[in-house]
């Protein structure tokens, strides 16, 4: 039996009282999926959860890839872990029925990544890189590309991956170098090299399919110049062999965490026979791998709360066992040590776990909602949630990617010099959790993207709508007495963050868009904590109603956490927004005109 | 030649312009320490630094210590640091002439200390924990003790640790387990266990002396009844020759970081034939042990301070070369990209890193310079800077600790996927720098240190004294108008610390003393704030002035750095205390009074 490292009950809280998930089978794309449905489908989650991933979890850990011939060895539980999902229809969660497809609500299918991630973060990643690249084949590629790749990626059997980064371009994907050359026979000639593939190359599965962004010659220079090709590893001969494409694994990366999964450079084409094909239109790469890098980029988020969860979980059965000192009104040397749960500090540090990440997994199931009912709503709501999506996903990217090594660092403080040892988990946490403000773009390009376009665009629509749907669950706590502190305290938040958005747009509508966006990832760190507080405002009216209703101690204890995990929020983290106001408002520029000379001493 | 690690000008600057160094030559002990002198001394460390320590800074990690037939194998470059820095008096460095010492003032000690750590925090311990060592022998022990131990440990033959931890003991020294049974011989014979030991067990020395805890069956309860032991791996037979003690390291811990120095699972007397050395008085153990403990927190302190630092350079280096993207202002893609470094949110990162580690290494000198004053002013001064130094301590070791961490986190941010690879430093410096929040205390235990003792003791003399230090600073500073905005809010900041802690200690008196210390690890954030804010201040009188006497592009644009640091420390960190103090003066008691039951889920 594997340890704890979810909730299975706050999961159920916020599905089931929060986001009323049973609701969306009024719609009739989900009508097949009632209460009873649903669970079951989380508890088959749970199950591989258990049973398939978290025991490979640290081994997969201590036995990185290695590249040897170039073909990267992975741990061998990746290839069955690849048979199963795929197999178990779990690499096709959201694909609709008539393409063989679960046609699970997105909420649902992010519910079981949740599990899957918290379980084994590096596991996780290869069916979930390979969910998204089909899904692109699927929404943009020709039908003989969707017959040839994704039935098999889907069944598991062939890896997906995202091949945008090259060793000159990776935050900046307007200056990508890989070329990719018309032929006569109608594929593309590929060049090139791109670095930090994940899962870019590994002997778990047959075949690895690169979605991949390549310039065609002639084309516009810049981002309106990339295009999108698959890629494989192998490709199909005429006689319906798998034949190498000139695609090598030209090296691996040795990486802090993260070490379940590979990440490899990759050579293109150095015996000119490297074949792309070509996704959709020519030149409008970037705006179809923007479909998988958002939904990636929630994934990322999603992967930072599971892990920060199994974190919270093990430091918490630590906690609750390991007994170290009094309290400071009981020091009489003579009385029997207490569990070191016991101690206010501790409970903080535990308070302040559980706050982040329930918080964040209430956040990212929030957005998950608003991708189902952009896809089942009508016009109206599908502009909407798309608008809501688009300025949340880097805040629901980002959060937890940056609040979740926080939490971690205080998982582990909990365990002291054990915390510092690999006995324990939390010191893997520590290291795989550092790339989640890396990949999927950086923190800073999410301060810039959230300030810069997603607060601009449709001349500010998508935050007008974000503040209605924060008003809502303001108006609609409104009469429930306890909740009023926090609710006339998130108003506040938010009149707060609209000054300092109102501001900002200021600045740039007076011509000065370096210093408008110089401290965008403050901004966006923000926008974070007010957004955390309307969720767990939301998440405080169901526990409330949860807690009236509730005759069991054991639930009463489970709504009474869920309180003090708000009242915590509302106590100790929101109070930090005032410093980034402060900070916000003033737009000294010192950043900005800050000689880099002075760097040097 | 090794890549910049630290900045020998910052350096300069602290000692001679804000400290003035030399000044300490006009007390009799320091007399010989001219500028000339002194700078010899920095010029040899940085000499070894860079060619003994800094050279397998890398490999140490990569090949961590294992434990083999009961002797702990280590890097073979410790038996070479050990000798060299040992012959060369580094292991002697304030120790008196008489005692063939190098009666160095401790803030060149000090910076020493910085340099070594800042090339090689593993490697720069081993001889830092023997440094300490002999001084408890020195100040505490018998003059047979002084003389078998003594001078081999600092000549570098021998290692010596501090041995506190146990199994159930770590936070709470109070639970000790280990026994010292005296023999009619004279010595005790010990049993127990010891965990976590630093550097424990080696074989790059040729003996391992533990300054050892334990209890003396009969002794009162609790840390009234903790005696110190010196017990030798290896003790001195009659016939002079060194036979083995029933010292067994019997385990070694896989950790994180710091991995060039082992720690160590001792276990004392399994044969019955463990002696132990009793050093002063019994009973009076944890007195002593805290000499060397109030040393070791400073010097956590500044190897945390030292390897943020090297991280720093590290990311500034790399931010200078690496191109990627271009200003907002220039989106023109056919333009060459810029040096990340030029992008406002890259220098955003650096200043923070800057304004963190000279903060530190600012705060870290002024405590070397108390512990000077203390030790050749008068009593008066010796008293109240004896005073400063409690107070401080908690805050010089905790403010390094946590925000060096911080610090480090941003600079492998800087360097995106490859600060998650280990073709750069920056992940080491990650894993290595979260010991610093653990080792020497935790956090929360300084948060307690210092509010729940030297905050409150002799009716609150410590802090007063502080206040006025603070206060001072601003009145120097007050005819600079350049920093007359930086003063005011200083000088407002304090007395913001004054009310919290006012509000606190009435808390305290109201008898509730739970409430009183729970958030006292904020509370130490908060001080910590306001020091660091303390210390630019000072800094930047220094950097003004010395602004207005250069000549030279290069030292006008060293003082520019310094005075945008400060600026960025009162722009971006200083306001981190808002939210600080409206959590500190709440006191609502959540933490004290939830019940560990809402934990469960």
């Amino acid at each position: 039996m594997a340890e704890k490292f979810l909730s299975e009950r706050n999961l159920m809280f916020l599905l089931h009282e929060v986001f009323d998930v049973s609701s969306l089978s009024r719609y009739a794309y989900y009508r097949e999926y009632d209460r009873k449905m649903l669970d079951m489908v989380i508890q088959a989650a749970l199950e591989l959860a258990r049973g398939l991933l978290e025991p490979c979890f640290q081994e997969m850990d201590r036995n990185p890839p290695e590249l040897a011939a170039d073909v990267v060895k992975v741990h061998p539980s990746v290839r069955k872990i690849m048979k199963t999902l795929g197999e178990g229809g779990w690499i096709a969660m959201t694909v609709p029925e008539e393409l063989d497809g679960q046609q699970l609500p997105q909420i649902v299918a992010d519910a079981c990544r949740f599990i899957f991630c918290a379980a084994n973060y590096s596991a996780a990643a290869y069916s979930g890189l390979t969910d998204g690249a089909a899904r692109l084949i699927e929404n943009f590629g020709s039908k003989e590309l969707y017959a040839t790749y994704v039935p098999n990626m889907r069944s598991g059997r062939w890896q997906g991956t995202m091949a945008l980064t090259e060793p000159e371009a990776g935050s900046s994907l307007a200056d990508i170098v890989t070329t990719a050359e018309p032929s006569q026979e109608g594929y593309y000639r590929i060049h090139g090299q791109k670095i930090f593939i994940s899962a870019g190359d590994h002997d778990g599965v047959d075949n690895v399919v690169h979605l991949m962004l390549a310039k065609i010659p002639g084309a516009p220079a810049g981002v309106k110049g990339i295009s999108l090709f698959v890629v494989p590893k192998k490709r199909l001969a005429e006689n319906g062999d798998l034949v190498p494409n000139d695609v090598v694994a030209s090296g691996i990366f040795h990486k802090l965490g993260y070490r379940g999964c590979p990440a490899v450079q990759l050579s293109m084409g150095d015996k000119n026979d490297c074949r792309g094909y070509l996704v959709g239109e020519p030149h409008k790469g970037l705006t179809y791998m923007f479909q998988m890098m958002n939904e990636a980029r929630i994934g990322v988020g999603m992967g930072a709360t599971a892990m920060a969860t199994a974190a919270y979980y093990a430091s918490l059965a630590y906690a609750g066992i390991r007994k170290q000192g009094r309290k400071v009104t009981q020091k009489d040397p003579s009385l029997a040590p207490s569990p070191i749960i016991e101690h206010a500090d501790v409970k903080r540090m535990l308070l302040f776990q559980k706050a982040v990440v329930e918080g964040s997994l209430s956040l990212l199931l929030q957005c998950s909602k608003y991708v189902d009912l952009k896809k089942v709503g009508d016009a109206e709501e599908k502009a909407k949630y798309g608008l809501l999506l688009d300025l949340l996903t880097p805040v629901a990217k980002s959060y937890p990617a940056e609040t979740g090594i926080l939490s971690i660092c205080q998982g582990l403080q909990c365990l002291g010099g054990s915390g510092y040892c690999d006995d324990y988990p939390l010191e893997q946490y520590y290291r795989d959790a550092r790339i989640h403000p890396i990949h999927e773009g950086t923190t800073g390009i999410h301060g810039i993207d959230l300030l810069g376009r997603k607060v601009i665009i449709k001349n500010g629509r998508a935050f007008d709508i974000y503040a209605e749907e924060v008003r809502q669950t303001i108006s609609e706590t409104a009469s429930e007495e306890r909740l009023r502190p926090y609710s006339e305290t998130l108003e506040k938040a938010l009149a707060q963050l609209e000054d300092v958005t109102g501001h900002l747009k200021r600045v740039a509508a007076a011509g000065n868009l370096e210093l408008f966006l110089a401290d965008a990832t403050l901004y966006l760190e923000l926008f974070g904590l007010v957004t955390i507080a309307w969720q767990w405002l939301r998440q405080g009216m169901f526990a409330f109603r949860g807690l009236d209703g509730a005759s069991l101690d054991k639930e009463r204890n489970f709504y009474k956490g869920k309180i003090y995990a708000l009242r915590f929020f509302f106590a100790y983290e929101l109070p930090k927004m005032k410093g980034l106001v402060e900070r916000l408002m003033s737009s000294d520029g010192l950043t900005v005109e800050m000689d880099t000379a002075y760097f040097k001493d």
